[in-house]
């Protein structure tokens, strides 16, 4: 059995051109569904066509490159969109190192006796249209209704914008029968700092956190900033300050568990008008379900609190709920074993950020994640990670494709 | 000495006709500077005429109706300008009972030896062109530098506006020369609950309070919502939350204090990342200066102790400083017993709002004020004033007319 030998300096170098398509200073706009992200499939394809496969779109907008037969196959891959002025790596970095894995296994002439796809999933990210996951939800059936209906802020529908691409407008028709993927695999950057803090390369994503997003609307009574003494307010921005306070201090008293207020809105918004009403955003994310529960129930009692004591009105309405999504045992005991041949002693890690990953694994596929070290944060230009990271994760990939294949 | 009778059914019919113009259902907007307003002061300017003024414009766009000759002139009125779905009574009725007061002197067959002069202040809510006061600044002197230069929101200068209105587009020349004002005497509702709660038709307003505009900004660092851990954030918001409530307390704390917060908002504003931004304004009043300075002071120390515990960087910018404006010994007293004469034991109150008054005070010209008990708060359509109370007033006010003119 020949080494696998993944190139640190051809994932830098692909990585790099990826970075171009979009590219604005150090920054990467490359939306979900748009000229741009079909460029970067483009240059994907070349690279996957170089390499012997037979590459194609579905009705999705999803990027495939097959390697072998029509039996069912081991996927591999990530997603090639940004959000708005994004970095290099979020997404691009994992199809690159699935291609990387590939050409590793096609140089070792490893006998593949099953077939492997790359995929490069299209507008993970949802900014354009506001659906993320898009194209792996289309791939495992857990689109939205109507989702083709969905309009972009200038009034472009997805089917529009699927047509503008080539394909026939119906995403459904992107979806992949039981039994056709015999496991996925998609490596990504962590996007946090556990890595570099650990000085490890390599982690094996144990959990997906479920996610709870709710709108919170504060009623109070809008009044003259200058007559209304203070003991007479029901100003709603004080009582909703309480409460993002106690977003803070619930997800702080729970292990792992995350809550942001990320939007936050006043009416009238004067200067000198006492609000009337506040409107505001919590996320909150946290990798078992019980936490998520209970850190909602928490906030719930403290609004009831709030408002006996200010004569405020508080509701608090769930926007949506993702499931806390536990990947595959036996993926995870195979890419620990992956990670090793590859030299890193990978560890368990959480993924705080929600990932293609989720789909397959929701719809029964056998589903791994390696993370890989990321410096800068996410979702920003300030994104890094090493060439050297990515190579040691190109080549636990193919060692765990070999074993999935053999 | 014939006995002054006021009427509340012609005040009450006045404020109706005066309240159609830019009406909207049950509201008012009539902004400062525009064709409403001058429609009103047209209105206004017949009943004047009528009643024998010779009525002008000056150069500021105030409406001014004399009786009696060139000298020293006691001036009497308030603003005919509204906020955006204002109410009916908020300047309005004081420039209304102003004439009433003229009224029923002529009816009376008062003899006044020294003029009276009829005044319905420009723009005093400032909407348009974010001037509070201006008319009454310019006519004082104390009017903002370029004043003329500035622009609302569609690009049109306060000199265009001018000279929409006809006159020359330079408001410093309605400048009143000194010693040309004996006194002002402006009559107004109260815009809050104290008078209806103390039962009371008529209050003399003792002191109006200084006011400080603060802009906060909160730096802290834009985060992923899902991966940074809540040990690891610098929140902006949450750090702003606590200055939100530390607004409140220390406003509490002190006498006749009040603190608002009217505006917020959170950069980059996305559900999923941590603001690293907020920005929020500070509203701040209170009758003595030290209650005001104490409150900064107390701000500041508290922002200094979340930047420390935070990680953020805090800014307070006093954007604007209002001083605490006392009004007239002599005048208040004259008030007082004018009130008296109305058969209403007036309370001395302090004004909690900002009002024209404050403009002649400050040049030097002996002034008062008279509140009418009004509900429903105000800047709101539920705003409201009985006439009995306002006929309560022009009485008051005819009396002490006569007094500073015999």
């Amino acid at each position: 059995m020949a080494v696998i030998r993944a190139s640190a300096e051809r994932i830098g170098d692909r990585a790099a051109r990826l970075a171009r398509i979009g590219a604005a200073g150090t920054a990467v706009t490359r939306l979900g569904l748009t000229a741009e992200e079909r460029r970067a499939h483009d240059l994907v394809a070349r690279w996957l066509a170089a390499l012997g496969a037979r590459v194609r779109h579905d009705e999705a907008g999803n990027l495939l490159g097959r390697f072998g037969g029509d039996g069912a196959a081991v996927l591999i891959g990530s997603h090639l969109d940004s959000v708005p002025e994004g970095g290099r790596y979020d997404g691009a970095l994992g199809v690159v190192v699935a291609v990387e894995a590939i050409e590793a296994l096609v140089a070792a002439k490893a006998a593949l006796r099953r077939p492997v796809e790359v995929v490069g999933w299209a507008d993970e990210e949802g900014v354009r249209f506001g659906i993320g996951l898009y194209g792996s939800s289309a791939a495992f059936g857990r689109l939205p209704a109507n989702v083709e209906r969905r309009a972009d802020a200038r009034g472009v529908t997805i089917r529009e914008a699927l047509r503008a691409l080539g394909l026939r407008g119906d995403p459904r028709r992107a979806r992949i029968r039981r039994g056709a993927v015999r496991a996925y695999i998609e490596p990504h950057i962590e996007q946090g700092p556990r890595l570099a803090r650990r000085r490890s390369a390599l982690a094996v994503v144990s959990t997906i956190v479920g996610i709870a997003h709710a709108r919170v609307t504060v009623r109070g009574r809008q009044d003259h900033a200058g007559t209304t003494p203070m003991a007479e307010r029901r100003d709603a921005l004080v009582a909703a300050a309480e409460l993002v306070a106690a977003v803070e201090a619930a997800a702080s008293a729970r292990p792992e568990t995350v809550g942001t207020v990320g939007e936050i809105s006043v009416r009238p918004g004067a200067k000198n008008v006492v609000p009337g009403e506040c409107v505001f955003s919590i996320d909150l994310r946290a990798p078992r379900e019980r936490d998520i529960d209970a850190t909602l129930r928490a906030l719930r009692a403290g609004a009831r609190g709030v408002d006996r004591r200010r004569g405020t009105t508080t509701t608090v309405d769930l926007v949506n709920r993702v499931p806390v999504t536990r990947l595959d045992a036996d993926m995870r005991a195979l890419l620990r074993r992956a990670c090793g041949a590859a030299g890193v002693d990978a560890p368990d890690l959480v993924s705080g950020a929600g990932h293609d990953a989720v789909n397959p694994q929701l719809d029964g596929v056998p589903t791994g994640m390696i993370f890989m070290r990321s410096h800068g944060g996410s979702h920003s230009p300030r994104e890094s990670a090493d060439p050297r990271d990515a190579a040691r994760a190109a080549t636990a990939l193919a060692e765990a494709v070999r074993e999935l294949c053999a």
